[in-house]
């Protein structure tokens, strides 16, 4: 996915060039002192820190250059910027910073020259924390061990130090022109990253050591960059609601416009934020399991020999399989499900309760350990030897899955008074999010019956707003008040919560009238 | 010198304990952030930054102590604080400080209780550096040979950790309690402590690294102290007005009362500052050198064994000779000096132009090679088995100091358009400058003839600054606005300067109707 940087840049980098005025003895102010002046006129700020390390190198810098200097400043919190990097006005070495999208499963690192801010490179690779623990929870546990901590911490930089280093290699840089790192992750994966205890925050009353950061030296991390690099990581609501939302918020620009938007982030969890420029409210909920990865023994993320697309014919009961790379299929991911999920409803192969059929499946059904089973592609044809099936429980999973995420967005809108078919505008973020046919995902009844173009899919946008905090000055003040602007909705699972859940384990609910392109669909 | 906190006191000091509202579901903010809103609220800023070292142990730390927790707070800019160091809130631990007066020649520390206020334990040694050389001129030029400017810091810093480990055993602490350092010390010496480049500092314009210093780390800096110590050095006005003089200025309070007062204060250099609550003239000048030590092969530092103070019988041309610890005669420090110079005038042992003359002077009169000697101490009864000299060369210099001194006061209060009998109070700074016997310094017309009670004697004034700094909330903001508001008055020594120098030549001056209470002396 290539972003367009220039679709979403405001005001200028955080790369500035000054020539200073000479000193003489009617300006006999200090080098240090001279150069904070300087900068803080350009960039309307009250104030410039710079560190000892960068004091120490500034007056023969000053000398060699004429006083004409590139500065790398950051600004950590509002009118308050950091210099970070500083050579001599002619330099050719580039200044970069890393985004990172630090997901509980994958992680997404996008280099980005700071000065032009174009991305110069991108790769994403599995969180390596994955061996410990799939999720969240396994993860946190295992902090209690002894150095548990530091183990989990020193998994994730040291594969973020060689991944770094290929990405700077191919980009014939050194990881010495690294200077800046904006990190978006989950409250749990922030604090593994930072080394901050985790044990309290999946325990009641759910505290995290901390919802905002300083910003860090990436060497004291153990990150390998610049001599002076820092580490901006994106600030959490709560234990629930991470920095990753924040980056994607900021990203969409649904805070900024007066019309009422939502925004849902599908990954391991289901995210949900709902709102303006004048509010957000958010909540959370477990709707992601059976969507990604984890749903069965066929399922799997999306990678090469994946199911990612299927479409079956009414008429003739024939299956149109696509596979990411057009792969013989290993198997199926989250949206390779819901697509299939939609079909197999469309044809009759189950009914609204998501139950498999026997006679219109034909060939494909199969009762295997007394459970019922698709088979979706026979072992002759799959590229594992073996015949991928689908099972009655994981279609009940998925259902149960859809129902939960429908349930949330319904509790949420209906708590502000609205009804889902009001919302203008309805962002699907996550790299899985961006994947889901809609047409698929209302079919099952897992999103609102919406005019499809009101979906708009914003690809990896915590990877968007981490990259925004490297290219643009005031997305960090940008997240700060939206991290500030955000009420978080406790669901409260109630009666009242667990009939509407009811209602929507149907397919696709138990109200049809709030689907009609479905039953359009399903008369054709 | 005992100095009494209690009257320099205002506002609270910078230990802190708070007690949080515990967690709950309603209350779910994170740990750092919950400390974060306490103290932000009690200590009225708008902004604490908690380091990751401290967020790490802050969970546990605070389940541990029932969120009830002891904190040191700096407040390093206004309105926003740095938490330096975090124990429960029943710790026993002691939370110390040290101030340090950072002498080109001495260095005096002073080991704080920050809780209480009080001074625990203090020292001075000299600092090790005058092996390098005795002057700022020459360290500096030792900055410019590789690693010199290394071994100068190096020096230092190992000195202060030795006198420091001696000073916190004798009062049964470890280095680990101590916390927060404040630093005074003239802009070369804050350099070197610092490790910043002073190369250019000594050539025209003036430059030096910085005027203003971030707050550091200890341990950055090499200091040993408790984990999370910090640094803070008092900014310099420029290259000749160090941050010494600030902790001086800030030590007397003559910024903050509406009349005029003047500061001198004599070390090395004798720096001068005049002003008011609404504004603050500087000007510094080479006044020092004959005063303090360098004077002769005779002068020296105050230290056991040194004539400190000298009574002439003007009719029998007796010597009183004090000296400290009462022990033979070993030298004469520069209130020494002072006294004699008085004292040989009075008794018309030198004349008004500051030569010997041999009659007066009698027996003591000694011509050596072709140079007029007194004999102050003859060898019998000198401590080092020779006599013990005072040199015409001598007392031209001392002359020639005095004169540069009145000269500098003339100039800076003339150019306010004011007169020196107008001075409400004239403090002096500076250990030496505490020793002097106004009587004789207006005596042989070195500070001008006014009534005994205005003047002031501050003694270690940087120190007491430094020490203000540890214990009192507002001092660093308040050291901030007098660097602002000090105007630099750059000598031009031009013709008028060097008649009024030519004047000041004289003992007491040309113009005896400025000194009346000389003459009613000389007339006794």
């Amino acid at each position: 996915m290539a972003l367009d940087l220039d679709d979403h840049r405001d005001g200028s980098g955080w790369v500035v060039r000054v020539s200073l005025p000479e000193p003489s003895l009617k300006d006999n102010t200090a080098d240090a002192d001279r150069l904070c002046r300087c900068l803080q006129q350009e960039l309307g700020m009250d104030q410039v820190h710079i560190g000892l390390d960068l004091s120490r190198r500034l007056p023969a810098l000053l000398r060699q250059s004429h006083y004409a200097v590139r500065c790398l400043v950051f600004e950590d919190r509002p009118h308050h910027g950091v210099l970070i990097h500083l050579d001599a006005g002619d330099s050719p070495a580039a200044v970069t910073g890393l985004a990172v999208d630090l997901g509980t499963t994958r992680v997404v690192i996008r280099l980005v020259d700071l000065e032009n801010r174009k991305t110069l490179a991108e790769t994403s690779f599995d969180n390596p924390q994955v061996n410990v623990g799939p999720d969240v929870l396994a993860r946190i546990h295992h902090t209690d061990r002894p150095s548990g901590l530091e183990d989990l911490q020193g998994q994730i930089i040291d594969a973020l130090n060689a991944q770094l280093e290929a990405l700077c290699g191919a980009c014939s840089l050194s990881t010495d022109n690294v200077h800046l790192f904006s990190v978006a992750g989950n409250t749990a994966m922030s604090h593994l990253f930072a080394g901050l205890p985790a044990h309290w925050m999946i325990r009641e009353p759910y505290i995290p050591a901390a919802n905002r950061f300083p910003l860090m030296h990436a060497h004291a991390l153990g990150l390998c960059a610049g001599g002076n690099a820092r580490v901006w990581l994106f600030p959490n609501v709560g234990s629930y609601f991470g920095g990753d939302l924040i980056a994607g918020l900021l990203f969409s620009g649904l805070h900024q416009r007066s019309e009422t938007a939502l925004l849902v982030d599908v990954g391991t969890n289901a995210e949900v934020v709902l709102g303006n420029s004048d509010w957000l409210m958010a909540c959370a909920g477990a709707a992601g399991p059976a969507l990604e990865g984890g749903m069965s023994r066929m399922g799997t993320t999306a990678a090469p020999g994946v199911i990612d697309r299927v479409r079956i014919d009414a008429q003739t009961g024939h299956f149109e399989l696509h596979t990411i790379g057009e792969l013989p299929p290993v198997g199926i991911c989250g949206s390779g499900v819901i697509d299939l999920a939609a079909q197999l409803f469309l044809s009759g192969m189950i009914d609204i309760r998501g139950k498999l059929q026997a006679g219109p499946c034909g060939e494909r059904f199969a009762i295997k350990n007394d459970l019922a089973h698709l088979i979706l592609v026979s072992r002759e044809q799959s590229g594992t030897g073996r015949d991928l099936c689908i099972s009655q429980v994981d279609l009940d999973s998925l259902v149960r899955s859809k129902a939960a995420m429908y349930t949330i967005l319904e509790t949420l809108t209906g708590t502000m008074g609205m009804d889902l078919a009001d919302l203008e505008t309805f962002y699907v973020a996550g790299t899985f999010g961006s994947l889901i046919d809609p047409v698929s995902a209302i079919t099952i009844g897992m999103i609102p019956d919406l005019p499809l173009e009101r979906f708009q899919s914003l690809g990896n946008s915590s990877l968007g707003g981490a990259t925004k905090v490297l290219t643009e000055r005031g997305a960090v003040s940008e997240a700060a008040r939206v991290r500030e602007k955000i009420t978080y909705l406790e669901l409260n699972v109630n009666q009242d919560f667990m009939n509407r859940f009811s209602a929507a384990k149907f397919i696709p609910h138990t109200h049809k009238g709030r689907f009609p392109s479905v039953n359009l669909l399903k008369q054709s």
